[in-house]
């Protein structure tokens, strides 16, 4: 380890590396619960290309795992220290290359927090759409390790529709240019997208080129009351077989309300079953809310609310933005599953989830990306009773079977991490897995990169 | 060879195996020119995904190398057959399974041709937006392999944004689901987009869950004369600086509409150096027209005409989606080239196509989807002349080399084939290579899937 440690102070300047074990202990683990976490050897904090290749360059000749990490928000273990690896934090690689409006790209360092990058493009008129609920932390090349969704991939999509170019730090430090700086291209194998998602088990992010596009007008929110989550699920479906296109479609239930309430005391409305906001940033919003509204309203809703103007449609925002903090005050501790179902089952997800939540006595509140299918049931829980930890496990297990039986995926934008590599093996069979760890072998062929996570 | 058609009738109706030679000979190549094809040692024909594998392990069996093919109008030899090889033509294989308004997703076959699916959709309200101009012909398998684009592109993206999720069978006949039919999934690699534009040299596409949208409005197309390349691409930087969204924005320039004209007796403007057209399909297209319109004259366009309706949008379309075939008649033979640049470097492209042109001393017409970057230089040559037809060549090879020091990619959406094999290394440099050929031995260890395309 001194050995490592040596060679790695080579390349490096001191503030780069940590070795404090107290300082290292922060860079554990990420966000999610359940999840083993190793003790790193050491911390490095690279600021340039060349120090990443350097960091890798010394991996692979001392065989030391490197577990690449953002801001650590992540919910599936997938940034968490394995023992004795190298924790290469990108935080500190935190500048935006550029900004061009012509070409509608962003190239940016992996370390830009992703609300900073939205700021500086809105301030030239622009928009970079992925909005995870953590934006205000979560970083770019976070993002692009997990794929991150958010609240406006109903419209605009996700993360992967957004790279269009990376360049990556493979695990024996060489450099890998994919993709390009163009709007379109198709020369060779889609390399750019294969980075996307791949949870730093294929190679380093140090550079992105981001598409971007014009700001759209600020979105005008409507919320509506219904008495089942049933009858809210089936707006739903009206509305996209209707041929909207909202910019978000967010269902939260009775149990999310009232934790949102309790924490911001925001006084939204707890005496219904479940919570539909719907957002539009079109020419005419106000319109597209009527109608949507009336789609609500036949579908059963008790209440239908359109936000009069920006502010009040930013505060409902928010209280969807702050749903799973806001749960994870209700008993302590929370496992927030990722399952997204067509959205055509949406409402089998949601009386399903509710099923496996008595049959285990346990507080699961449901938000939803539900335009998208993309449900987050979240298993609320009191980490010092071992026996509900116990059903917390379990019932997270089953709302991942579920998903599956109806012909759903067991991460909508999470990521797999620690948490569900079982659960990857049954999604997606082991043809798909085989080519996985052929594709891992062709990337890192010593194994270097994130072990022990994804499959 | 006698061997490998008994093999391959044991599991296969007569009617889905082709060996007269006569018959065979229409299967030899795509349209691309300057490609080399060889003589295939069988057509087969299949109509289910079982067909498909018993073929695939027949060929493993025999180690035969397949060339898949959807309708062979691909523009760079990727369809090629090679010299005893099994052509496996998808083009039976051509149903239309499911089309799920409230999930927008459509499950097709890879023999289903593009507009057929549109067609088919739209009459549910829905749209398929991948429109190559090849569409009347191509089929979703071929457009999968490719990883088409079009005209719509600008705004609604390429083949690979709609492609959900995937049945493939591989090389040695196992059969692989990629992806899913939910709206988004993050479940371990994104095997499906890196099947996307792999050319038929990773497995056969046998089925696709692809995403729909809501139709949009029909759109209006405003018509802009320039006095010169420069200042029609000058007026696309200007409209998508502007924050525009067309849904097309194309250019022609003379001797393109001159070929059009030719070919279609449509009448439109000669005497101007570039015309572009530009489409919105948004509520208010005509607002959209004039301010783009304004944009156009500020750029210097002499004139400036919105088509008045439906019709007259639709004929100006028409004579976009028929320019290639158009340049093919002004000297019998063409090479169509296919460079995308960062929108930014438009102008610069176009002289400097202008300018290889006049070095060589031939006939280069020029249309591109402009709103991409993606230009289509069309070398018009006559192919009896040897002289001209190297020149037609080499400059084909500078057009490429250009687009690269334009910080460009030598395909936009046409792909790689035999044409561009070379290309393609230089493009991407050694280090994705190795990589290409990592992810290829992954897949197709004995190197049976259109072997010596791509790289
Ligand atoms: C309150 C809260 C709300 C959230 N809401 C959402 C949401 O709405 N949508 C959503 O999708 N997620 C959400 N998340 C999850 C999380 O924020 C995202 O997964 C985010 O993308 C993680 O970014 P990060 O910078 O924290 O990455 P980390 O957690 O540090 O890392 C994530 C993964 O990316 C890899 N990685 C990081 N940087 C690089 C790099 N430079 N190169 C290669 N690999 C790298 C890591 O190894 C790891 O596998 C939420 C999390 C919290 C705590
Ligand atoms: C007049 C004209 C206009 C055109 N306009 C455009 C345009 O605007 N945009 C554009 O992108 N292209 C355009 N093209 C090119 C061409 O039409 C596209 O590349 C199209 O996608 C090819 O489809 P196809 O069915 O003809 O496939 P083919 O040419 O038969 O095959 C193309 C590739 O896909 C592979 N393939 C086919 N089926 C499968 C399968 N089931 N599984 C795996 N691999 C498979 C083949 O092996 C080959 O590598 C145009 C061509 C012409 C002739």
């Amino acid at each position: 380890m001194a050995d490592l440690i040596e060679a790695l102070r080579e390349g490096l300047p001191p503030e780069a590396l940590v070795d404090d074990p107290e300082v290292m202990a922060a860079y554990g683990s990420d966000m999610a619960g359940f999840c083993p976490a190793g003790a790193p050897a050491v911390v490095v904090l690279p600021r340039t290309v060349e120090q990443v290749q350097h960091v890798m360059r010394t991996a692979t000749a001392t065989r030391t795992p490197v577990v690449a990490q953002g801001a650590r928000t992540g919910l599936s273990g997938a940034a968490n220290a394995s023992d004795g690896c190298i924790v290469l934090s990108l935080v500190k690689m935190d500048r935006i290359l550029e900004i061009n409006p012509v070409d509608r790209i962003a190239v940016v360092e992996p370390g830009v927090v992703n609300a900073t990058l939205s700021r500086a493009v809105a301030e030239q008129g622009l928009f970079y759409p992925p909005d995870p609920s953590s934006w205000e932390e979560c970083t770019i090349g976070g993002n692009i390790g997990t794929a991150s969704g958010g609240l406006c991939c109903v419209k605009y999509g996700v993360t992967a529709e957004y790279v269009l170019g990376l360049e990556v730090v493979l695990a024996d430090g060489r450099l890998l240019t994919t993709g390009r700086r163009t709007a379109k291209g198709v020369a060779g194998y889609d390399l750019t997208r294969l980075m996307v998602g791949s949870e730093g088990s294929l190679g380093i992010v140090v550079r992105a080129v981001l598409a971007l596009r014009p700001e759209p007008p600020r979105p005008l929110v409507l919320a509506a009351e219904f008495p089942s989550a049933q009858a809210a699920c089936d707006a739903v479906c009206r509305i996209m077989e209707g041929g909207h296109v909202p910019s978000l479609l967010e269902l939260m239930d009775r149990t999310t309300l009232r934790a949102v309430n309790d924490m911001t005391r925001m006084g939204l409305p707890e005496s219904t079953e479940a919570l539909l906001l719907a957002a539009f940033d079109t020419a005419d919003p106000a319109a597209d809310l009527r109608a949507v509204g009336e789609l609500c309203t036949a579908a059963g809703a008790s209440e239908v609310v359109p936000a009069e103007d920006a502010a009040e449609s930013e505060m409902l925002l928010q209280a969807r933005r702050s749903a799973l903090v806001a749960l994870e005050r209700v008993k302590g501790t929370t496992m927030i599953d990722d399952v997204c179902v067509p959205r055509s089952r949406l409402g089998e997800m949601l009386d399903g989830v509710a099923e496996i939540a008595e049959k285990h006595d346990l507080t699961i509140g449901v938000c939803a990306h539900a335009g998208d299918g993309n449900t987050h049931p979240t298993v609320c829980f009191d980490a010092s009773d071992p026996q509900e930890s116990a059903r917390a496990r379990v019932s997270f297990d089953e709302i991942m079977g579920l998903g599956l039986e109806l012909g759903g995926t067991i991460t909508g934008e999470h990521g797999v991490g620690v948490l569900k590599k079982d659960w990857l093996a049954q999604e997606v069979g082991p043809v798909s897995l085989e080519l996985h760890r052929g594709i891992k072998q062709a990337f890192d062929p010593l194994g270097l990169l994130n072990p022990g996570k994804l499959f």
